[in-house]
């Protein structure tokens, strides 16, 4: 079976992923003479930085989603298609999906990564990972949930461990969610959920590597360290998890910490899709050219996340963020029309304009260029730079709206339980020690 | 097992349901010296009149529930259990339930209603109903699927069929919810979809009765008809719906439409509880006397929606409004006091407030004392007598924002497919007419 989309007497440019890179290649193809068509298993884009915030309900899903069919209806060349991609066939220059197969002339694949658990026991089926919408909204059930849990038992370990949760990888993702659970704790937990002990929550940050933030300066290191242990997080440094059972997190060297959540934000893996397997890199990336051309191919590209472009400046390839994403989309549209045009092709240079990890109100850290930030500055910068990246004015209103709204009132407004969560273990299956208390009938 | 509260010496109010009814009694109870137990499935209030505008599209989910402990946080005799109640045992005075048993010394049954499919075959399986939260998510997934589906088929009948809605009932539900989907066909669906043909797109509402809104007076039934008509839902009135096979509705008389979605909101049926059986009158609903007590019983009562009053005003008993609901909750707080006081209880006398139902953008309808409003000013009440009525600043102010936004751009902001959904049937399973066209392979 074909996919139902027109044929026209003109190259057609297909896009596989319509995160960061996949929008920004096919928004910068407006005005040239192909067709565009992009597949994603979503309708929508996701702002992916803002994902811990609906985590931990600060945000309605909605706000840091996209509709793609929206955000190109003015441009005429773009076709979409909702569909898994299953198979990349480089030789008939054909993709098959979901919904049937397609041929493509410049084919660009930009699906991004997903969670590595490094085949770690327990952790794939147990933790919880950050990287999509319906995954975010399965933490923010869990969370609440727990907390309704722990008000019904009893046993005074069972509650602990309910209340209790390890974040393990303090990348950006990691200590902004670790941040944000430190922040649920002192303002909303202790009054949603006035029966219990709050001191008793404990919230652990693991990380393998010897300081939190690795991809940022020592000194932005150093500051959102200090800002994260003030606020009440348990930092544990070059300490690494070797197995989860649902009930306990057991680390490298012996030590056990009691968690019925566990938040995975350790390692991500290339989208590799089967066709490219010959490409695949470290990291499960797509090894690519200066041109972002997968290796041993002419008219196959891979971008964003993905792509694992080894440079001078980045010889392990580039860090897997939204700007390079960007940068190396608009790149590729300005080359995909060089190659049709026969003009020469411009080599992938990353403009690297900063970093920044919040960690909390009037808390955040940010490297940019040499200046080192952090504080109500930084903090200030970095909601202004997320609301200019989030697409569409209503979303950077309503989002706008939240966080003024949670600054004023130490609030968070979106504390549903929408979609029940099955946990996979329940505490007393794992542990075997009895009841602190025994149950009054 | 007990459910884990608090043991004081204090008598126990259990409330079962956190809807209007829910709420009213427990905030009217906040100053009484009783222990307040409430349990609901969900951990929000659902502001059941813009469910509807959360399946078309216009609202997030958030903004119109209301977390439940969040509520109440500064009430000190309340106290929240998620759960799911399974049976009420009156002689012994004990509510079993999904986390245990649990005593009281008055109950409140306010479980409300859910859709009456009235056994009719395929409706239950494969129509829509529209009274939760995730009854709405999946009604918007399965509009923006449908769509997602016509532009892949190039058989038109089946194209047809995903592009066709059939609503069942106009009362106030599905009123507007034909207007919502009339204006997507107008405003959203034709850029989002330029593929396809939307003029094809039919929107049937199908009425049992001889007019729309029943529960109106003919007046605003004429206006309602009129409107919607002109906005181009088709209107069939004494019309039954006799079965659904998940491709074609069977109309009584012999005709059908043809049609992927069917929404159900032509009838509910009260939730009452195992247990109560012996009191269960007409609808489901539990027959109650004038103060809300059950039939036979002293210290139990029903409230909202699921209590079936005959009074000499309303001899088929009350209609299923939030106004009837916030009325009773409030005056059975004052009866439990009574009671606790021994004091002579009060009648539950209806003030009826009036009606209104909205069916698009400046047109709405409403009966008002004697006065019959129409169009603008009847659309800028109807606003803003919901904003009122919604729980929570922050939901108000990211509604009417939406609102607005929505006034102003005539867009509708959340179209996301967040979690697809499942279908039951595929066209060709049902329909044994071969393609109109070939498939070209």
């Amino acid at each position: 079976m074909k996919v139902n989309v027109p044929e026209l007497n003109l190259p057609r440019v297909v896009i596989i992923g319509g995160g960061f890179a996949g929008i920004n290649l096919a928004q910068s193809l407006k005005n040239a003479p192909v067709q565009v068509v992009m597949f994603d298993k979503h309708n929508y884009h996701t702002f992916q930085p803002l994902l811990y915030q609906v985590a931990t309900g600060g945000l309605e899903p909605d706000s840091i989603a996209f509709p793609l069919r929206k955000m190109f209806k003015n441009q005429a060349n773009f076709i979409f298609r909702m569909a898994e991609v299953e198979h990349v066939d480089t030789v008939q220059k054909v993709i098959s999906t979901s919904i049937g197969d397609i041929k493509y002339d410049y084919l660009a694949v930009a699906t991004g990564s997903r969670t590595n658990f490094f085949g770690l026991q327990g952790l794939e089926s147990m933790s919880r990972g950050l990287k999509n919408i319906p995954e975010a909204l399965d933490l923010r059930s869990v969370i609440l949930q727990n907390f309704e849990a722990a008000v019904l038992t009893s046993d005074l370990e069972e509650r602990n461990a309910l209340m209790n949760f390890v974040v393990v990888g303090a990348g950006p993702t990691g200590l902004e969610t670790a941040g944000a659970l430190a922040e649920l704790k002192q303002h909303i937990l202790p009054t949603d959920y006035a029966e219990l002990d709050l001191r008793r929550m404990q919230i652990h940050l693991i990380e393998a590597g010897d300081r939190v933030l690795p991809g940022m300066s020592m000194e932005s290191s150093e500051n959102a360290h200090k800002a994260l242990s003030k606020m009440g997080v348990n930092i544990w440094l070059n300490a690494k998890v070797e197995s989860y059972d649902g009930v306990q997190v057991h680390l490298a060297g012996g030590r056990d910490l009691d968690a019925m959540t566990v938040i995975w934000s350790a390692g991500v893996v290339g989208n590799a899709l089967p066709g490219l397997e010959s490409a695949v890199g470290r990291g499960g990336r797509i090894e690519v050219d200066q041109f972002n051309r997968v290796k041993g191919q002419t008219q196959v590209f891979a971008i964003g996340d993905l792509a694992l472009m080894r440079t001078e400046d980045y010889p392990a390839g580039h860090p897997g963020v939204a700007q390079v994403a960007i940068q190396q989309g608009q790149l590729l549209a300005r080359n995909i029309k060089s190659l049709i045009f026969q003009r020469d092709l411009r080599e992938f240079k990353y403009t690297d304009k900063g970093n920044m990890a919040t960690i909390g109100r009037n808390k955040a850290v940010g490297d940019v260029q040499r200046f080192k930030l952090k504080g109500l500055i930084a903090w200030l910068m970095w909601m202004a730079i997320h609301l200019f990246f989030l697409a569409g004015f209503r979303n950077r209103l309503v989002v706008f709206i939240n966080w003024f709204w949670s600054y004023v009132t130490y609030d968070k407004g979106t504390r549903l339980i929408i979609r029940p969560f099955k946990r996979q273990v329940e505490y007393h299956d794992v542990n075997t020690t009895q009841p602190l208390v025994e149950e009054r009938l």
